[in-house]
């Protein structure tokens, strides 16, 4: 690649001037300037912009700590942070944790040693030690949960859970189960809330053979859970899966034990992933905005890195129920 | 954050000590080391490094340019790119182009300028001019294909087709139809050309009714393409999908119109993402190393950038049939 001299050389005019027609150009003659272009042109000459982050003492990257990279909610999610970054002269550092603290670790290690300028954190806790210690660590959490003191984008999933267990309700449902994460998981917290706040609210008394507790995310664990719904005596007639990768492997499950999905029992999702829409049955679930969290959360962690003042600190965005095909009334 | 200067004040040796006892500890006598780490610790400081960087004119950072991050093939290779990057002290800068040209030569831009040491390639063709008048780009293209002459790691796309049609063959399949990507796509194209192979093979004439071109290589481009399938007058009893979302499309499509997957019709896909297992019905397909692939070309790339020499520069790894519920014998 050809470097600063080389463009000052053939332009006829100095390395200073050079730099100050790439930079501010207004404080260099209109000739110069012509001239400068035409030599940057000619030798392809591109700035060496770690000269500006040295500096500056910016990297202009932010770091997206992902629990996984492969999960099809957090990658549109990401997409999402991915844009407004872009649009504002950042790039995205990918931090794929593989949900392993010391993975987490070395990435919070970029932000310390000035490679990156601030974090997305997908976890939704604030357990880590290392940003906790700190002030003025700039971070965002996407998605995060009502228990956040950090700025945070979100939904309201208490409020989103309640609102697919009153749809069952309404269809005539009584015997709700649920298929929740892992118990210490945050939205795994605050949406089993949801169910609860929406079953006493009808009455009805908690059955604790309804609540099951899948593994992880993942449709795997989803299959082994159904497999625990489709065993019990008292059969439920719905059952609310806290994502659509549980939903879609409790399916599985469900049909293979010779249980119809909607007409023995109805089944909903969370999430809204692009295979909802086009498994057999199309899975009724809750659609979060996800482009639009990862935009205003970048944006705001941005902001926040530019002292531009931190104008809101909890973002609750909304959210909506997509009603289809795996879904009916109690029989 | 705490600099260099304090841990220095707080150690009682110079600055220059510091820096020695961190990157060259050999050099400094046990006594101070043993100082200057203690000051570290009390301090909590971290190495600017960005300074590295702007001396060593390297950023210690990939580009991934992928047409999307959603894809659930392409974000399982980038896992593989990820762990093998941190593994050699490297971050990984996601280039989400979503198709575009313009947004792939902003990330290109990121290695002109010294912000990136290299990129990894997912669009599998070298149309970008500004990649091929540049001699001595680090790059590597991640399941790229035969026609490429760049390093690339990637399956063997004509085989694999080959192969699908060829179990469809053992069978007892006579009329078997195929929906390819977009026709200009180079794995389209080798996959068609592995599809046309096997027919010739099997002395099996060619019908252009069966070869449909879906408008890309989504699931809702599946559902098109699977609709045209299924209106056919003179029905194909398989169907060969050039990917899975295509495949899971498809068969939303078939399903609806009455036929029976695989009782009237087996279909195959391509790919082996995590939703081929759980659909209904389980999808037969080509199961491809994604982890392999992205950590081969990740260490492709960085052997490249550190001048370790190309020991090769095409690498073909195996592919996997990997035979479900969704194929079975011709009715």
């Amino acid at each position: 690649m050809s470097n600063i001299r080389e463009v000052s050389q053939l332009a006829g005019v100095s390395t200073a001037t050079v730099s100050r027609a790439l930079r501010n150009p207004e404080l260099v003659s209109k000739e110069s300037r012509r001239k400068v272009m035409e030599a940057v042109e000619r030798l392809n000459y591109r700035p060496n912009m770690l000269a500006r982050n040295f500096r500056s003492e910016r990297s202009y990257s932010l770091v997206i700590l992902t629990p996984s990279i492969a999960s099809p909610f957090y990658s549109r999610v990401i997409r999402g942070v991915e844009l407004a970054a872009q649009n504002r002269g950042y790039s995205v550092l990918l931090g794929d944790t593989r949900d392993s603290l010391r993975r987490e670790d070395e990435y919070i290690e970029l932000v310390e040693t000035r490679l990156a300028d601030g974090i997305i954190q997908f976890r939704p806790s604030e357990s880590n030690s290392r940003i906790a210690r700190r002030t003025n660590f700039p971070i965002v959490y996407a998605c995060g949960c009502a228990d956040t003191a950090l700025p945070s984008v979100r939904i309201d999933n208490i409020e989103a859970a309640r609102a697919v267990v009153n749809y069952f309700l309404s269809l005539g449902h009584r015997r709700i189960a649920v298929i929740c994460g892992p118990p210490e998981n945050p939205h795994s917290i605050d949406r089993l809330a949801g169910y609860r706040r929406a079953l006493q609210d009808a009455d009805i008394a908690e059955d604790p053979d309804l609540i099951v507790h899948a593994d992880d995310y993942s449709m795997q664990s989803g299959v082994k859970a159904g497999t625990r719904i489709a065993e019990l005596h008292d059969s439920p007639t719905a059952l609310f899966c806290m994502n659509d990768e549980i939903a879609i492997g409790a399916i599985q499950s469900i049909k293979r034990a010779g249980i119809s999905v909607p007409g023995d029992m109805s089944v909903a999702g969370f999430d809204n992933i692009d295979f909802a829409r086009h498994y057999d049955p199309p899975l009724t679930t809750i659609d979060q905005p996800s482009d639009e969290i990862g935009q205003m959360a970048c944006n705001m962690l941005i902001d926040q890195i530019e002292e531009r003042g931190v104008s809101q600190n909890n973002v609750i965005l909304d959210y909506d129920l997509i009603v289809r095909a795996s879904t009916g009334p109690a029989p």
